[in-house]
Parts: C-alpha cells; structure tokens; sequence
C-alpha cells in the first residue's frame, strides 16, 4: 500500500518568516513553482492516484490544485478537512519568527515551534483571529476548534481521522494523495514511523517535496522516501530547520 | 431554494475556434480573469455556497477553483463528475468551426451544434480522442461512455444525476453552485424551466456570468436572473451566439 504526502509550498507568511498556523495565508509566487514542480516530480517518476485529502487552508489546497494540474488529474476526487490544517499557533499567530526569538530567545520559540506538548499562548475567544467566529469552521463543532496547539493536540485530531477515513481507502486499494502542512504531516509522520516525541522533533519536512510512504498489509511502515532531485531535497530540509533561529 | 450555475471562462480552444466537447481544454488567460470576476460578482452581491459541483473536465474545475477563490471559500467541499462534461462532440472535436462551417455551410454546423436530436459524426473506438482509453473515465461504466452526443443525449445523462445528486442537497437547505459547460447547463437550464427543444436552441449561456436560479418548495422555477454588468452580459450572449457561423 501507497500512500504520498506533500507539504505546501512557500506561503507569503513563509516568506515574511511569520507564524501562520490557521490564518489562511496564500502561496506565494515561488510556492506555486514549487508545488507545480512537485507535481511534475510525480509525474515523471510515473505515480498516479485514486483520491486526494487537503486541509481548509488555501496554501495546501492551492498546493494540491497545482499538483493534479501538473499531473494532469484535475478531474480526481478531494475531500478537504480541517483534521489536516496546520497546528493551531494560537496568539503567535501574525508575529514575526525571528522577532519573537529575538525577544522570548531562540529556545523558547524552539519550545514553542517544535515541543510535543506544551501549548503556545492561546487565542481569547473573541480574537479576530479565532476559528470560532470563521466561516470555514461553521460546520466544526466548537468544541473541536482549538484556541491554541502542542504538536499532541495535532496527533490526537489528525491520527484518529487518518485512521477512520484514510486507512480503509488505503486497505481498498486507493493510491492517496495527501497534500496538508508541515506539522499535520508530522503528526502522521511520527505516528507512521513509531517516532517518540523528541525524535519527531528533529524532523524537518520540506516544502512540495512529495514523501512516498510504502506500507506491508499490516500497516507497518516499509519504507519512506523523498521524490525529486536529492541536493535540492536536503538544502530545503536544511532551510526549514533554521528558519525559527533570529536573524543575525 | 436557491441554485447558482456557471459555465467556464474561455479556454484555449473556443479562442481558436475549435469544436471542444469532452477534449480537456485549459482556459485562456482571458478565461481566467472571466472566472474570477465571476467568483466577485458574486461574493460582491453577498453569495455563499455549501456544495460545489463540477465535470472532469479542467476548463470547468479551473473555472471554480477561481471562482471558489475569488469568494474566500476554498474550503467548501468539491464533487466532480463526468455527467456535467459538456455535450460530446464526437469526430468534430479538434475541428475548427469557422472551417467546418465553410466546408459543411452554417446551416449543418448550426445543426450539430444546436439541434436537440442529431448527432454530430461520431468518434470511432480506437481514436485517440476516444475517452474509453482515458484516465479520467476509468471508473465509469464502459456503455456510459458516449462517441457522440446530441442534446437530447446530453439531458438524458445530466438530468437523472441531478435529480438523484444535487435535488435532495437543495431540499435539505444546501446552497449549491455547479460550474459547468454550455450544453450541460443548457440542459439543466430546458429542463427548469420546461422549454421545448425549438426553445432551448434559442439560448445562450454566456461563458462565466453567474446564473442564480430560485425555486418553490415544489421545485419549481420562481425566477432565473444573471449576476454582473448588464451590458456585459448582452455582450457576451451575443458573441456566443455568433460563434458557429463562417467568418466573413
């Protein structure tokens, strides 16, 4: 069983060096080249799919739109969910990344970038910046939408739907496509390779660089690996990994 | 119960004139703006949607991704199908009007091009045209699949999936919106409001005007009014209408 998944390419808050989380922020020009080029990728390596799965946010679904035109399936089914948004930065959300480390240090925002489990500050109910109040999210039960994430927030909203939804089109024999963000991603990620929480936290998942993941009938993970070319592979790694640092 | 219906920007072959039908044209850059300034007519005059349906063609799915985006409403979930394709047209797809007009005179092509019962010539299996061979089609029943169509066969497909898909989505209270083709929506349009096919031939959707579409409880059609620039709109009924005939 088959299953690829792709991170969005850059978002004009990407390139500000924001925290984005649920704002629903646009690629920018060159996110767009790559989420194309990632499609191309595929296409060249000879993949093809049944279904499609992206978040609410328009980055990854843009993203996906890219990828299909690429691949010429524009036609293929999507189902779009909000289990795969990006974890919920909550009142980081629109601050600048290396202002932020500037101010609270490089580790605390690593903390708040990369811990497992400890929450950045939340939200108020009311923010303009709140889920609750979005229409997006009118048909989400309030309860669902969170003021703020750790990284466990996202797993325990990201794996239980994989696992309802995506798992049994997989077992069917559906090639799936996943086109989502960098920690909804690594949610699945950790949970596909039995990751613990301080080995998820030294995963960097590029931007548009397709992951094909191989799975035994069992649903043990066989192998995992990048498609396109391997130097631009570990250079966008390398570019994510020190994107949280202040500038110098 | 309100309907809004939409027929895709120009694409790259009705800008050159060619017989398009189930070939998988692009839109032009022209087509492009159109569908967006479609999506801001409508978010202009207030719209929202909760279900959106489209063809597995991607003049059609492009239309309402820009459309979709123009309103801030990625997120709402897509269904496409092969029902809303548009008209097929059998071995005069690829063929330029204007020629196939002089060769045939403007009498035949308006024929083919608007008589309710007559096929065009169709395609024979094998032609690379044949959408048996493609993608696209794979999951859809093999005598389902037309080598050419006429109106008449175009309603017959169209409206059983709209009665059984997208009636009961209305009678529950959802806002729908298909962008689709000419002859699809034509179709629909015969069908709503009980033309005869002498009628139908005598309209002309213009290529991404919104239509919105207002029913009774009983399903019946209240009114039927396009959102946008009047003149606009007359302008562009117009230059379909002219679209068949030989150039002087």
């Amino acid at each position: 069983m088959q299953l690829v998944i792709v991170r969005h390419g850059e978002s004009e808050w990407n390139k500000e060096n924001l925290f984005t989380g649920w704002a629903d922020v646009d690629l920018s020009e060159l996110g767009k080249d790559e989420a194309y080029n990632g499609g191309r990728a595929l296409k060249d390596a000879g993949y093809d799919f049944d279904i499609c799965y992206t978040s609410y946010l328009k980055r990854a679904i843009h993203t996906l739109n890219l990828v299909l035109d690429a691949l010429d399936r524009d036609w293929l089914p999507v189902e779009k969910t909000w289990r795969l948004n990006e974890r919920h930065y909550g009142a980081l959300q629109g601050l600048n990344k290396a202002e932020t480390a500037e101010k609270y240090g490089d580790d605390q925002v690593k903390i708040w970038r990369r811990s497992y489990d400890v929450r950045p500050p939340a939200l108020e109910p009311g923010d303009e910046r709140d889920a609750h109040t979005q229409p997006a999210y009118r048909d989400v039960p309030a309860e669902d939408i969170p003021y703020a994430e750790c990284l466990e927030d996202t797993v325990a909203r990201v794996w239980p739907w994989f696992q309802e939804v995506v798992e049994p089109q997989m077992k069917a024999g559906k090639r799936v496509l996943i086109a989502a963000h960098g920690n909804s991603l690594r949610a699945l990620y950790m949970k596909f390779k039995g990751l613990t929480p301080a080995e998820i936290l030294e995963v960097n998942i590029p931007t548009a660089i397709p992951m094909v993941l191989t799975f035994d009938k069992d649903f043990n993970l066989i192998s995992d690996e990048y498609v396109g070319d391997p130097d631009m592979i570990a250079a966008k790694i390398d570019a994510v990994a020190n994107q949280g640092k202040a500038k110098k």
